[in-house]
């Protein structure tokens, strides 16, 4: 960190001291060479992710609380897909020189800002210079009493997503175009840019799921659905079949795909950085999940397809049955960053 | 990733999966949304720290396997620190367009061959592209049942370092420096070289050390003496008295000085990346501390001054009992990385 109000290290960790909340479980946090924690009796689950400027997010239009808030937010998608309960983070920070010390700061209040909404405690990390952008790595452990893997849907097994999906590709194309397109309500808009800055991991819902018992197998979806229903069939060792007509897409990115001519389906396929969960349970128990799920949290959940048997093979198909072609992957501008 | 011989992340994780040992505690390793680990009955201690091209090493003198060992090992000097067992690791690396598969599989190469040695399994990561040079961030996660921290020094204890110091600095000036120097034996340059691009962290010793029971605070040289001395008596709320005559410089980087026209002293008290461990004890045990871990490991410990009452600052004294200045830090070239 340089130039501007110049935040030494030293400062650094007083700051994050001063803003972490208070966890249990940390019995030496940030200052030592490690942090020493307590964990409880379950197993635990872990994960790390990169976001580096100029491949996962452009400066232009992604403010330092945004870049802490989203490093923070796809770190927690991974503990909510294994059902988890986040408990301690570890961010590593390089800016280049010039960066602020308020810009610094706004970065940790965006990353603890979510982090504290979901009971995470920043324990440790690094800082460092940066020869170029901006660069975060955040690696989150959690704790889980029976986790929810990729590799469990079977045969029969609905198919189900939480929230609605194609949001944060509608939100990063109308940030990309840069127009003002007067046409487009500003509600739409507000909604898919806050779904693609912003996400909102459903780590409550992961965990109220998987404590009913159905869950067959669960994943978030960060490089969008067409990638990460391949996880799980290719480890579930399964094929799928994928009703388009029953994506759940909201208003608000259909209206942002009419005012940009694009296609909302392919956001919702192929888009990614949704950060909703994708899971598969029993047939007689969707029902049941989606009812109490929406009471519990008000997040809606919908059937989208089947696990079939046989080659790790997903079928799309339309509102009269017959089989579209979609593409897998996820192209992020500039390059092909990815999401764990 | 990308050009040469392309490797996708799936026959990455591939790779890294046939090559990393497998490991207790490991329920899921790489492949889900998070590893599933399985802790002991201690406490966990979990470090990060990232390695940046042009910041932390530059690639025309180190080797793909020289970044994935560095990656790992200053991580392993943390947990040594603490006196803790390494177990899990987090490996998030960005390559620049045109890295090829060979280059990718040699870093980690590296960083398993270290990490294999220390009874670490690499359980997970990310990959990206990166917009600039190599850039990495390793996070390890290890168990202590009774781990050492900085601020237990008190006055009157022993000042300790294991093996011997200004190694590093003396092979990154000699890296640097870039010259063929002929009158410097072959033998110095390697070893200096070899202590900069490849430290040996002291885990085993930081335990065996901290079984005894003496030890009253410890860190790792990561920074240099000046800098992670002033960690410990400020974090314990004392001073300290060291005797620069009694600072262990090998003849290789005293060689390596004069070669250079530099002083080794300086690079000793200031140069940083040694990893060796800097520790506390009662002056009673130092002794036997001293002798059982040269008779264990075959390391000497060198006693090299004392915790003394007040103010947390160092005074550093010649032969002749006279103070001479240091420069407290550790200037990297071009940045401030800091080891955490």
């Amino acid at each position: 960190m340089s130039a501007g109000p110049r935040l030494t290290e030293t400062e650094l960790i007083k700051m994050i001291r001063a803003r972490a909340g208070g966890g249990t479980g940390v019995r030496v946090g940030i200052g030592d060479d490690c942090a020493v924690l307590e964990p409880g009796r379950g197993l635990l689950v872990v994960t790390t992710d990169l976001l580096l400027e100029n491949i996962h997010f452009r400066r232009q239009y992604t403010e330092p609380a945004d870049i802490g808030w989203k490093a923070m937010a796809v770190n927690l998608s991974d503990i909510a897909a294994t059902a988890g309960r986040p408990r301690w983070a570890l961010v590593a920070l390089a800016c280049p020189e010039g960066t602020t010390a308020a810009e610094v700061e706004a970065f940790y209040t965006g990353a603890l800002k979510l982090g504290d909404e979901h009971g995470v405690v920043i324990v440790g990390g690094d800082t460092s210079v940066s020869p170029t952008g901006w660069l975060v790595n955040v690696t989150l452990i959690g704790e889980a009493i029976r986790p929810v893997l990729r590799s469990g849907a079977q045969p029969g097994d609905v198919v189900a997503v939480t929230g609605s999906i194609g949001a944060s590709a509608g939100g990063l194309a109308l940030l990309e175009d840069g127009r003002e397109l007067p046409g487009l309500p500003a509600s739409a808009r507000a909604r898919v840019v806050a779904a693609h800055l912003r996400p909102q991991p459903r780590v409550a819902e992961g965990r109220w799921m998987a404590d009913t018992g159905d869950l067959t197998a669960m994943i978030d979806l960060s490089d969008g659905l067409a990638t990460d229903l391949g996880h799980i069939t290719i480890e579930s060792t399964a094929g799928a079949r994928i009703h388009l007509d029953r994506l759940p897409v909201d208003e608000s990115t259909r209206a942002v795909a009419a005012a940009l001519g694009r296609d909302p389906l392919d956001w919702a396929t192929s888009g990614g950085e949704d950060y909703e969960l994708l899971l598969t349970c029993p047939p007689a128990a969707f029902e049941g999940l989606a009812a109490e799920l929406r009471e519990a949290t008000g997040v809606p959940l919908t059937a989208i397809g089947e696990i079939t048997a046989g080659a790790p093979r997903i079928r799309w198909l339309d509102a009269d049955g017959r089989e579209r072609p979609v593409a897998p992957g996820f192209e992020h501008f500039g390059g092909e960053g990815r999401r764990g």
